[in-house]
């Protein structure tokens, strides 16, 4: 069953290790089947060089029950299902430990927007979410309270009314920051697919990278200039988007 | 048309994320017909692994019109066609958001001369343009403000007489020091052809690399020798070069 | 003889160019055959593209001596000897100059766990040994005293009750935190059987790169929490690990 | 002629790319035949890609004068023929621009001994000359000029006496520490032969990467252990080595 997405889901988890987002077997993509209410998953700890797409798990995204598969998914796999249920648009989730992207989660710290490249795909800081408290980490599911601290991020964010200034603009907040950091522990990102989560992936560290250095060399260095963070987004997204080709997705 | 100005400009898109100096398909090389009037550029948003000499797109430059092509050009092309227009003897542009060179545009710093891998190409600092006003990002052509705010940095640097203690010197300032860092956003590297352009951008990242370790560990780290940076120079510019073979383009 | 473990022993050795964790000939993992007391171990000073399994040194562990082979054993031999004599649960040991590692070993100072990568293998600080006294390098084997200043880190710390508040765990020390740091040196690191070793050597390096990061942007950043550390812990370790697959190693 | 030292350089000068050493055309490895008196030297300025073992030019090493080559020898050449007058020991020169000792001789700041790895192969700090006056840089022979600055280095460092504590020790300075930093330049490094000087510029490189790191954490840290730096040296070199195996160069 759902042999066009365990492919897909088994490319954008190919795509981690070739972008330098993974060392061993640390990280997972995800994908979901809306209509189905299935989600696939990447197995939990197989090595990338013998991963093959039938490996890839099926779960039940309303029950969490496995579906199918022959092997335990992976140990994030209640993160992602909650992610799937609170964000009604994303279509891939993926998680790394990233280098960059972890150390400002282990620094428990934002990164804010400082360049274009940021600003072409995040609009507004990339959030810390709150540390899990002692229970939330022993008495309850790890993995499930992971997803509720991100999922309480994004609700503040949306009633923050982040989009208040921009009177034009409207939508959900984790779709205009499909990223988030979860301190001491690492990044989630997600996307209208799985191979676009692992763009978003990848946009991340990237600007993580950036950041740090910024930061180094000059720790009070302001935000970018609003309007410049505003115009490359909507450059790239929106109805009013003119980079790439007609049909492109981002 | 254009054939083989195609086949160059491709080449130098394709020596991008061979050097390391592009993520995704951020960055764009151009070069130019100067008899004809003509501008070859990288399309918008391709990934560089399906990208084909014939892909390039042909822009008039008086008229700033597509001539050629299937595809929409870069997203950044008014500003390689306002940089033709106002530095008449190079031929190849290109832009990037390399990771070193972009840190001290998001730093709005220049990259101070400290060394003669800097002296042998820039003679001087690598300069960083005003910021845009809000007004230009949003009232006028973005990319083309770009471009004019590249070009005032340039016509300062001539009018503040750069090169009044170098008798022997003579030239436009955008031929000595052929770069430029936009704020908050990401580099700018020209030359004499698409390919040397590349190459510019390569030293380019280069020196930003060493400057920040530099700066980071010695924050008042003064400029190199003045002396020497001539001598570097002088070494591989103008009728007294002496490096390379002759009739090396360097 | 012992062709299973010269085998499995050359494969680990090679996985240290592989993993960037080698520069040159500088680096050795060894495995040890418990039930025939024997030792093996990479040659010293040898290239690795040139080395081959059948180039491994076979040692006696109660005696020190040469078994089998036509080559010198490493130089570190003697540190490898003494370490599978104190800790009986080791199977594996690899000893880099890896880059990250050894900074922290010139700096004289512990890995601090700063996040779950960390926590998913080293359940604690990685500690860095005391200094040899001159005496130690000078008038006894050098390589020996080396073995037992690690091991007289291991003993204090399990002598410093490192598992008192955690009531459901016991074992010993050396396998809770499987490296160390030794000073103006470089890392050890070991496993379970030579590859295991190989990985805690890699997985050591990626977080002393990520803690020099965190502490370079933050000085005073404090250890992880500690319920977290104990969590990603025993999510792969003792008898309520659910990581991986069942029957993986770790 | 010389088609084996021709065969030797060339092999040395394609490791530089391939040890990340080099960018562009940047850099240079030579030879000696002392008997015949003849250096033998990578022509200026040509690509890696394109470099033949033939291209390599022969100079006189009395007169300074090109004895066979159908091209420029490197703009370097006369320092490489200054040193080799000097150091009567040494048998293969490499220049680079290499990213981290290049960030040393930025800073104009000598790498001090701080671990194992750089004991192993320097016997002390690896020391900057002194900057070149303007007017040795503007009225004299630059090349040449820079040659001299290290042999003075060099005198000096003979002169303090550095071995005046190792009474078991002789020998010359250049043969005991075989690299320099030439200030806002880039390094020298030599060996007995032309591998043996690219494995001290790969040496190099990991030792300044790994001090710059650590200086930047802890700006104050004192040398490494005097004993231990010993220790490690003469582990390698003189009669008392017991690294590598018997008949290896170091």
């Amino acid at each position: 069953m759902l042999k066009d997405l365990k492919q897909a889901v088994w490319e954008a988890n190919m795509e981690l290790p070739k972008n330098h987002l993974i060392t061993l077997t640390w990280g997972n993509v995800s994908g979901i089947d809306r209509e189905k209410g299935l989600m696939v998953i990447k197995p939990s700890g197989v090595a990338y060089e013998v991963l093959k797409a039938e490996d890839m798990v099926v779960m039940d995204l309303n029950t969490g029950e496995k579906v199918e598969g022959d092997m335990r998914p992976s140990s994030d796999t209640a993160t992602h299902l909650e992610l799937y249920r609170a964000f009604p648009n994303i279509g891939g989730i993926v998680h790394t430990h990233s280098r960059w992207a972890t150390i400002f989660c282990q620094l428990c710290r934002p990164i804010p927007p400082l360049g274009t490249t940021h600003g072409d795909n995040f609009f507004g800081p990339i959030l810390c979410t709150d540390s899990l408290t002692d229970s939330q980490i022993n008495d309850g599911d790890y993995e499930q309270e992971t997803g509720f601290v991100i999922i309480e991020t994004f609700r503040k964010l949306q009633e923050s009314g982040f989009l208040k200034d921009y009177p034009t603009l409207s939508g959900r907040a984790e779709d205009f920051v499909p990223a988030v950091l979860v301190p001491s522990h690492g990044p989630f990102a997600w996307g209208k697919s799985p191979a676009h989560a692992v763009e978003m992936a990848i946009v991340l560290e990237e600007v993580a990278f950036m950041a740090w250095h910024v930061l180094s060399l000059d720790p009070q260095r302001p935000d970018m200039q609003r309007q410049l963070l505003e115009k490359h987004f909507l450059r790239k997204h929106g109805s009013t988007a003119y980079y790439g080709q007609v049909g492109g997705h981002a």
